[in-house]
């Protein structure tokens, strides 16, 4: 009554992390009859029961991740926090990895990633990075308060950053960050007026493919509300397409990426930062377009030819689901969501509820985005996670 | 480094069977968070690799009937043939099971089934119980020459069917059919112009959804092409749609139900058989309706309110992909196949390709049936299982 399966007969791919984007990658992978194996630190997560073979370990470690590798055909990652040079020792051993091992080293340390995007002439705030306390005034006088201050790794959905308005805040941020033990940069804030994300898949074979940009509003730091397509100007669309493109050629990108871009006042696009990995902001694909950021990644790192990106909708609104309590990982208001006409309702899986988790996603599609968000963001209101 | 997951906070379904239907509905119901467990006869299957528990047993055996029922909310099935007695020992241990075991015993002999629909008034092809060769004769004076003749239990694709043109060919069915053994009875042939089918989900809680009316052709008795919507006339539609709606009321169905028609050059619509199960017919719904046969079967068994079956483009065709020699259950021609725009490969991940048997299926989307079908035949002609 245990299991271990594979079909023997497609392709394996082991996944790095057992969590939705894995989960996401999981189902679509399984549609080509794929084999999916997971490594993960817990028993635990929404992807687990969707592989054949779960492997528990340390992903930093090149042992556990060898144990993955031998029953994969090709190994790729549902975050960007799993060490570089432990990556490499996979290539290393022959495995084939995507991204590469280069790639996740150009990204997860931010400071490295913003000095290779800058050195391919890509639009950036400008950065420094700061050993000390006493760096982050330095800083101050060229770039201005207020600073942002991150940590170089393992920051995602505001952990990890502080904004610091004056020299007084500096302590704090440094307390929050824990300075004294990471490696931290600064970056000038950047005054935008929206955020605009993308994502573009590459498939090892060379192909591009560019999917629609679109508007994403965080809240609290994490991605909360994704509009596609972005209702922003030709000349800004062109633009922001043109930037993300080359950001993914300067790191030497495979699979789907996702990046996040500011809009300024001035119409200006910068680049905020790049996750070398399918993106929450490419969760609405799924319904809205002809092949998910999902189904192409698995594509690009098999080396198949890429599906088309084209919206089958107008327009489509996706908002997040974050835990609001301590509870069950199935959200109170289900029924009421599900009876809602148009609302396409992703609960993730995992086993408990906290504040701020990502629990699941709900998309809506319409002819309008202000349409679609009206009966995505209906939905979200219904469902809650921490028991009601 | 065996898996054996459950996420704890889903609702967990069990599945009767592990094959291509049951992976579709598990692949719908992950989305949800839901658990998956299956009971099937041998190791490997399509399915397999997404359940959470597998129970490898005897499908007309309550005791694994019910080892699968201690780890399931509800039970459900993808085929006909589980004994209806024996599902009926897990309701009378208190079990959820859906479709019903009583569901399940109208449906599963199609002369009972054949009865049951008659006594509701529906239109049928004349048929009739048979017992023995010369009976056969017999019904031929009545229904006329040719008769099919059919098993009552476990037909499919055609297996369990014999056309009879006239005396000569009696014995020849009887020895096909094992006529001494099993139990048959005689239908009298419909010429018929065209084959419909239509999905029907009911849940248990009465809620009704009722998909397009669909063009089915047939080859060798097996599913081949599915063109959605069907091209005939509103009275037509409107009347098969109130037959099949008139069908699945008749059998107590709950879940969704396949409805097999048959039109004749008259213009009349009578049934020619029912599914009690997500159908071939239906996979279409996966593109291009708004919620598919196996998000609304899964909604429908666990009482959640049925999703929009309203297709989300004007047309769309399903070719079935059937192995054509023995091989690997991976074809060659995938990345040609994957390299056409508007194409929606699904390989359901069998082991090995045997001739006749369904590998997978094609879907695409257009503005006509004709449009769809020109593409997805096209991919169709590239994919091939059994070693190229």
């Amino acid at each position: 009554m245990s299991k271990e399966t594979e079909n023997k007969s497609g392709k394996r791919i082991g996944i790095v992390g057992g969590g939705q984007l894995a989960k996401m990658t999981a189902l679509s992978a399984l549609e080509f009859g794929c084999d999916i194996h997971i490594l993960e630190r817990k028993p635990e997560g929404p992807a687990m029961n969707l592989a054949g073979k779960t492997f528990i370990g340390d992903w930093d470690n090149p042992d556990d991740l060898m144990k993955l590798a031998e029953h994969a055909d090709v190994i790729t990652l549902e975050n960007e926090f799993v060490d570089a040079n432990s990556l490499a020792e996979l290539e290393k051993a022959g495995h084939t990895l995507f991204p590469t091992s280069k790639s996740i080293g150009l990204v997860q340390d931010k400071y490295i990633q913003k000095q290779t995007l800058q050195e391919a002439g890509l639009p950036l705030s400008p950065f420094r990075a700061i050993e000390s306390r006493e760096e982050i005034i330095e800083v101050a006088k060229e770039f201005n308060w207020p600073l942002v201050i991150k940590t170089r790794r393992n920051g995602y959905d505001g952990k990890g950053n502080a904004t610091v308005n004056s020299e007084s805040e500096i302590d704090a941020a440094w307390e929050k960050l824990d300075g004294d033990n990471r490696t931290l940069y600064a970056e000038a804030f950047c005054p935008f007026v929206s955020e605009l994300a993308i994502i573009i898949t590459t498939s090892r074979n060379g192909e591009v493919a560019t999917y629609p940009l679109v508007e994403s509003v965080q809240k609290d730091h994490i991605c909360h509300i994704v509009r596609a397509p972005a209702v922003v100007s030709d000349s800004i669309t062109e633009n922001a397409i043109n930037i993300a493109q080359r950001a993914v050629v300067a790191i030497g990108a495979i699979g789907s990426f996702g990046i996040e871009m500011f809009l300024t006042k001035d119409g200006e696009v910068i680049i905020n930062e790049l996750a070398p990995r399918v993106h929450n902001s490419g969760h609405y694909t799924i319904e809205a377009c002809e092949c998910s950021q999902f189904e192409n990644h698995v594509r690009a790192v098999l080396g198949w030819p890429l599906g088309s990106t084209k919206m089958v909708t107008p327009a489509a609104v996706m908002v997040n689901l974050l835990g609001q309590g301590h509870g069950s990982g199935q959200p109170a208001g289900f029924d009421e969501a599900l009876a809602m006409p148009g609302v396409h309702v992703h609960i993730y899986g995992k086993e408990l509820s906290m504040p701020g988790r990502k629990m699941g996603h709900v998309t809506a599609l319409g002819e309008t985005t202000a349409e679609a968000e009206k009966i995505a963001q209906a939905a979200a209101d219904v469902l809650y996670f921490g028991v009601k």
